[in-house]
């Protein structure tokens, strides 16, 4: 089965917007095993989009379009599909209520707009929009299927799993696309190619590509095989690189580093404070972006200024001026600091230089120490990250997330006794 | 001049990668009063990628192209346009050669790709990539004007800024499109709407949208004038909406909320610290976003748990007993506490409940007390914000930025007297 992705909106075209409903759609599609041959954007103007849906039709089985279900004038869509299939437009009792009702409930009382949403092409299918007011339309035109979706993307990501996906399921071919993304940090794409080299060169189906992201390296396997062989295809893959990339592997597909470092810390027990300067706050945010977090995250103390550094933190103010405020010294004593102010098994310290400004040649702009203070002590490690301000403190974060990981999985825990101060 | 946008690329139809491409290149044509028609996607297929080209040739006089530029076999961008064009692929020695030192000075050595990525087509202008290898292309068919850009967007930013708008502000139409974002935090969009009924009704050139963001309603005036006209049309619009909107706007275009606040802190010679429960460093982490903020931002503490906001903060026990954790009274002194620990000018406290657990029928999730302290007193405001974990650690974040900022400002003062405990 073909398909084709049309994004309709003006705002589109001005370049106002980011389209992230395409790719949703697409990668959904992917994983049924649709091909997507092509994606359109057009403005919202009757003409050009009928123009955009003939072409598509001439190509494809299948054709998603989102937005233009709006209740404003500018939303043509319905208009322009319904005039390409000959199907004139006609009002929906029924969904009228709901937008009536719905209208009602969040006290915006009735809007012209409600009579223009509810106005659905004859021989249509509706599709049930939870959270909106605009309805989703599925039209048939000899075979070939249209599926008309809302713009917004919570609404379209809403009906694409309960209505579209469960609708393709029964229609789509056999074989089924399914891809699986393994997360590296602590080295770079060069390293992880290196590694894997062989692996790489060898493999078709699946197919695995590699994809810098802000979280990392990410190794996406991908399969293409009937449902009852895929996982166990999936899997053989997956095994021959976890044997090659170990423990740099923090996570899979959705998985963020402070999910998989926070269910650790809920199997062992354990709970962490943290003394931040140079992230300001980020590693903070991390770890409690989870929810359920309190159970082992008991607080923080940003301490931007030297002089919070020693009055909470009881840094001594003399260990500041001899070695810097950026000194694995300093970073071990915050680390030690929170730690025991807390009352927490774990005392994380990091402290570093962001930039943009505040480099020296000795310490210059990403130099970055990350402490970590158990009962058996502490440790410190030193590290240069490049980029610019938003980078040297989002890499800090991870990476003191991932010392952390590593830390509680134990496997490092000999070499860093050898190679830290 | 009418344009379309080609992304090439089978990642994109797999929903691999969000396209920001487009978006850049659409705002940037929008600027210089382009009006771009289409946008098409297609993957790396030479007969798919050629078909495309000749069907938006016989739409529109410019077409930029992204993507398939690189060095593997994938990439065919230039393999369909030399054949579209009829003008054959040749080597520019020149191009090679400079791939060949770039790849030298990364150490990566020459790899093949090198020979396939300096293949020219025969008549092009050769656009410069100061920062990657592949060369931008610029083609003319019969007056009409083909541009290739690499995919990658850091290149194709430089080389759009550097080579494409240079070019283009040569050859485009006199008149030009400007846009002004006004952003609103305090109100939603219908009340927004509501405020400005009349003249949103009113306005054709410059028009204005209402586009609901994470950083609150923003207001979009977009004019097209000539080069002398512009900016006075869109002050004009500018002053009839602060007029009515007055404080609820925040800033304008990329400016942040946090942007904002520091530069007024800066301005005041104050100097702010933070105690944070439900936001769990988000709010710091706001703060410290912005390069030297160090001059006013002082530290935080994170007492996401009731023994540091007592023993840290020293919030009385038996205040947190009787009132409950989130409560007004607790906020006050959270920001009062750490006003004092800190010793700094202004103290803020949050305390709420994110969710998605821990909400009661009288402390339901998404309830959130944020509380300023100054050396006048505490003042503490209450409020429920709707949404996911995510959604309400972020409102309740601006928030709290907002009021400091309205009191920087001093003209709700005397409101918030009246209507706060």
């Amino acid at each position: 089965m073909k398909a084709e992705i049309i994004s309709i909106g003006t705002e589109h075209l001005l370049g106002q917007i980011v389209d992230t409903n395409a790719p949703y759609i697409a990668q959904k599609l992917a994983l049924l095993g649709i091909d997507v041959f092509r994606k359109t954007t057009v403005g919202d103007n009757q003409e050009r989009i009928a123009k955009v849906l003939k072409e598509s039709l001439e190509r494809v089985d299948l054709i998603i379009i989102t937005g233009g279900l709006g209740p404003t004038e500018d939303d043509l869509t319905k208009e322009a599909v319904s005039k390409v299939l000959g199907k004139k437009l006609k009002l929906d009792k029924e969904i009228f209520n709901k937008i009536e009702q719905r209208l009602a409930y969040f006290k915006k009382g009735i809007k012209k707009g409600a009579f223009k949403q509810a106005l659905i092409p004859r021989g249509a299918k509706i599709l049930n929009n939870r959270i909106g007011t605009a309805p989703g339309i599925l039209l048939d035109k000899e075979g070939k299927k249209i599926l008309i979706l809302p713009g917004v993307p919570k609404e379209m990501i809403v009906m694409m799993d309960e209505e579209v996906i469960p609708y393709l399921s029964q229609i789509k071919d056999k074989e089924c696309i399914v891809s699986r993304v393994l997360k590296v940090w602590g080295i770079g794409e060069s390293q992880v190619e290196e590694k894997i080299a062989d692996i790489l060169k060898s493999q078709s189906n699946p197919t695995i590509a590699l994809l810098v992201k802000r979280e990392g390296v990410c190794i996406r396997i991908t399969a293409k095989f009937s449902q009852d062989k895929i996982k166990e295809k999936i899997k053989k893959t997956e095994d021959l690189l976890r044997n090659r990339l170990g423990d740099y592997i923090y996570g899979v597909d959705e998985e963020t580093m402070e999910k998989v470092v926070g269910t650790l810390l809920k199997k062992k027990k354990l709970i962490i404070s943290v003394a931040e300067s140079c992230t300001g706050g980020l590693l903070s945010h991390l770890f409690t972006n989870i929810p359920g977090s309190s159970t082992y995250y008991q607080g923080g103390i940003i301490s931007y200024s030297n002089d919070v550094k020693s009055s909470l933190l009881k840094v001594p103010y003399e260990l500041i001026k001899e070695k810097g405020a950026v000194s694995a010294e300093v970073a071990k004593e915050m680390a030690k600091g929170v730690r025991k102010i807390c009352v927490t098994d774990i005392g994380i310290g990091i402290t570093g230089i962001a930039g943009p400004t505040g480099g020296t040649l000795q310490k210059p702009v990403g130099l970055v120490y990350i402490a970590l203070s158990t009962p058996q002590g502490e440790i410190s490690r030193k590290f240069l990250f490049s980029g610019n301000r938003e980078d040297v403190r989002w890499k800090a974060s991870q990476t003191a997330l991932d010392l952390l990981r590593r830390h509680l999985i134990k496997k490092e825990r000999k070499k860093w006794s050898l190679n830290l101060k």
